[in-house]
């Protein structure tokens, strides 16, 4: 990659979200930082500068195929980090990133994504990358953890009004791997009454003839998203949610 | 303003929406391009480059500012155009451009912002600067066709979400100075029991004590908008809206 390749002052970060067993994580990869006569271990957002050729859609899409091996994933852009400082929040970052960088202004767009990991193959990761409790993050470089809480809000307020929910589950479903995804993305608890009766409203939630098998439990009826009666039934409401 | 006084490869631009008396208006401005040994008028949205020292939403602010004489008006960044040929849609919106550049390619961050017209100063705008309806704008320069188009989606998804119409109503207003606005915002019309319904479950709105005065009508009562009840009834919800 020849430098007059990329937009100096453009990045692209992503805040890629993965759901797996009752646990939201987050990607973070690490890198290696000299400080203080030291190389210390730091973590941060997948992240790359816009290539002068991409649209930034493409530079988050590339990003998450180099960095996870993975193509075709939901991504989003959701806000725009441009504080003049976000660089220099800590010497040791600025330190890093200062022979990276062809101009020391950079604005940086956050993307995030939305995965279920028990369907894709994580040995493609990077030998760096890992994957983190999101609600157990450390100190990030830069403004990271700035731009995780704002995806993550991003994410809760878009999972209200879209019909993200069903990236996170598979095609067949039960009425408590549901409940599950919400109380983990909204880190709370959900009386199981009053979800299932919310549930009850979605009239995109169908009821499939079938039911589990080989569990201990009470077998449970599976449900499944169907999207033509999602699309069927938008419609442009007033109470503009409280 | 020193050339490396900002960014080239990153702006902003404004879709400044403006209410009157039902109707809906965008803020656009004249620029002469010389093409084909002519020179032609053209229309564009308000729009500056970032500067070195500025967050994004001060660019907003600045250019709102330097262009309407307004300050202290709600901005909203909605989305971040970036596709490589964006400049390059016409031939003469490029001609034109050419000369004012540093970099042949500009990212651009789309800001929205909502303004009573009834409740500013108009002879503020710069003499370049005018008001236009929102329905009737023909081909504006570059993007910013889908930039314009882009920003009435997101206004109308904000609408249904936040307590935003308010920005566009006075302290005190009638249920029909409310519908009115509905209406225009949304292109359409509807049904006044209808309305009034949908109305009726929104705690945070205030009947007051008084009705109108000096309408040859049957005078409406006033009604206000309650901010603290409108935070204290916000709550996580899982329609995500159909």
């Amino acid at each position: 990659m020849r430098r007059n390749e990329i937009l100096a002052t453009i990045s692209v970060d992503c805040v890629i979200f993965g759901y797996y067993e009752n646990e939201l994580s987050v990607l973070v990869r690490k890198e290696q930082v000299p400080y203080n006569d030291e190389i210390i271990e730091e973590w941060k957002l997948p992240g790359n500068h816009v290539r002068r050729d991409e649209d930034i859609n493409a530079t988050a899409a590339r990003i998450l195929k180099e960095q996870t091996g993975l193509e075709g994933i939901f991504v989003k852009q959701f806000w725009i980090f441009s504080a003049p400082d976000r660089l220099r929040r800590r010497p040791q970052d600025f330190e890093w990133v200062k022979p990276r960088l062809l101009d020391e202004r950079v604005l940086t767009v956050g993307f995030y994504s939305l995965i279920n990991i028990a369907s894709i193959d994580n040995s493609k990761l990077i030998d760096v990358a890992k994957w983190i409790n999101a609600y157990e993050i450390s100190q990030l470089m830069f403004d990271h953890n700035e731009i995780f809480d704002e995806a993550l809000k991003k994410l809760r307020y878009d999972l209200l009004h879209e019909p993200l929910i069903f990236e996170l589950l598979p095609e067949k479903f039960t009425l408590t791997q549901m409940q599950n995804v919400y109380e983990v993305v909204f880190d709370t608890t959900y009386d199981k009454r009053n979800f299932r009766r919310k549930i009850n409203k979605m009239p995109y939630l169908i009821q499939l003839d079938e039911i589990q098998t080989g569990v201990s439990h009470k077998p449970a009826r599976y449900y499944s998203f169907d999207r033509d009666i999602y699309e069927k039934n938008r419609s442009e409401r007033f109470d503009f949610r409280v």
